[in-house]
């Protein structure tokens, strides 16, 4: 939960005024969100988020996001639309921040997955691959394989403190990873980071996604993979092969997935959770005192990994993995 | 900023069924308020604020703060107005805690306090007091003078860390309270925390007050001197009087103050000085690392403290001390 940066009463009617978007009634902070701060804005015309972009995302990225919003919306994937200024720009300032304006999206994330999320997440997310295939601009992942060792180096003198086996299980992993990461699978927009809390739903349908601030161009199937792990583990790390079955069949129905990405599945699933491990080791060992912010727990991601270590073929995510079953789903 | 309890959506939506709101659309938690977690939930008839009360209200004083923000409502002051669930009942319980939905109230709080302000603060007090004056419940204050001593002296031994004269300072100024502090002023219920983020302007009309949770029966005027202390010292704490006559005059316009609260109300004003600096100092010293929180400066008390030893009579405070002046202003 985070607001980072206050909004003056002041400041904020001043911004407004740049909008067609009637008066402001109120604005309140809203603690969810790590990077940027984000507030609940109501106007005389409707409710809208206000985001400002916190020093943790790059401004040079934000005409990607906020570009990727607008192309998806006209595409008729459900998310939050930059709403424009009067001079055409969805980007602005305010209080020395970047900021916008987006609409506001009904709906819920679910804190209890249920397998009905994971077939609406697969269908969703095809559907934001095929919605965003056609989009110009593009953003390389900051967070692929070639940045997971330099990660890994930073932390690596500290990682014994949070388990005794980390350093050397990060180490082996890294290796076996550099050496067979597949490198030709059909690739594109993805969001990279469709956790549970960036889809929302009314009852049991799927009403939007959310928070494209780590979207970038990467192999649709790694996507897939980032979701496989954070909807399909229970809370006790098990894994749940009847979500993960529904997630690849829910995405299957919108896009075929090739023998080639079905095939790479079990090792993007490595990759997948190799790079949250790391991220949210260097977060758990330099978060600062007092932060407002609880870093996550890392090891719910070593134990994702070990599960896919032990993964020998697609089969085990409830896929019979031949050619035939992707085009027969 | 906070949200203490996480509420799931599946939580949520049994909860709102036991209303008459329409169905749940969204629900954010707010990043504001120190005591208790605020959402604001929005469903198919509109928004609400829902609060759920954490360990530092005590579960016995809810039917007193409910009741009174019915009480007020009822009368035509702006506030949030409690939503009786289908049985009839305003306080209900989720997650485990006493809960209760409000009306949500339009309207931002001033972040830079100016004159105009103080003058529509000082006549929404006098009609929060005067509409209060047939309110059947009591609640006494729990940090009045009698609880200072003892706050005092669990703060004793450590409030040199905060500023090396603390130590006698305090234990002076309660020595001077216990002997001067009034007694037999007009009392009823009082906000008693009515600092600029419980009080929503909507441009320059003041659109409603909220957070009863100090609310108790106390002084009417001590009430003035905590919004006086809280509104009318700058940002540097310099007394602004023009500030305060607006206050005063402002509050006179619908409740006359009479001579003998007039002259209390420099000791008055010390006393709420005296409550929030040890109140903060205690928080100061007793936050957890790592708090979510962060404890407010008890030194801009023991600057506004400082300022009302100075004062001789309430002409300091921009007003005519003579009696005749009430009823003429």
């Amino acid at each position: 939960m985070a607001v980072y940066t206050e909004v003056s009463d002041e400041d904020l009617i001043a911004f407004v005024r740049h909008y067609d978007i009637g008066d402001v009634v109120s604005c309140k902070g809203i603690a969810e969100g790590v990077e940027n701060s984000n507030y609940l804005l109501r106007t005389t015309d409707g409710s809208y988020i206000l985001t400002l972009y916190e020093k943790r995302v790059d401004a040079r990225d934000l005409p990607f996001f906020l570009g990727l919003m607008e192309h998806l919306a006209a595409k008729g994937v459900r998310c939050p639309q930059p709403i424009p200024a009067r001079n055409g720009e969805a980007l602005r300032q305010l209080c020395g921040r970047p900021a916008a304006l987006t609409s506001f999206l009904d709906g819920m994330w679910p804190r209890r997955i249920q397998p009905f999320h994971c077939s609406a997440l697969g269908a969703a997310l095809a559907g934001f691959h095929t919605a965003g295939a056609d989009f110009t601009l593009t953003r390389p992942n900051a967070l692929s394989l070639p940045s997971w060792r330099p990660l890994y180096e930073s932390c690596a003198a500290r990682a014994h403190e949070v388990r005794a086996d980390l350093p050397d299980l990060l180490s082996a992993e890294l290796d076996h990873l550099d050496a067979i990461w597949p490198t030709d699978l059909p690739s594109g927009v993805c969001h990279a980071d469709l956790f549970p809390d960036n889809v929302f739903f009314i009852g049991e349908n799927l009403s939007g996604l959310i928070d494209f601030y780590f979207a970038c161009n990467d192999a649709y199937a790694y996507d897939l993979a980032i979701c496989m792990n954070a909807w399909c583990f229970e809370r006790d790390n098990s894994f749940n092969a009847t979500k993960a079955r529904l997630l690849l069949s829910g995405y299957r129905k919108t896009r075929s997935l090739s023998q080639d990405e079905m095939a790479a599945l079990p090792i993007l699933a490595r990759g997948a959770a190799m790079r949250f491990l790391l991220t949210r080791l260097y977060d758990w060992l330099n978060h600062p005192e007092g932060a407002m912010v609880k870093p996550k727990d890392p090891l719910d991601y070593a134990a994702i990994l070990s599960f896919h270590q032990g993964v020998r073929s697609v089969a085990a995510y409830g896929l019979d993995s031949g050619a035939g079953s992707a085009a027969a789903e």
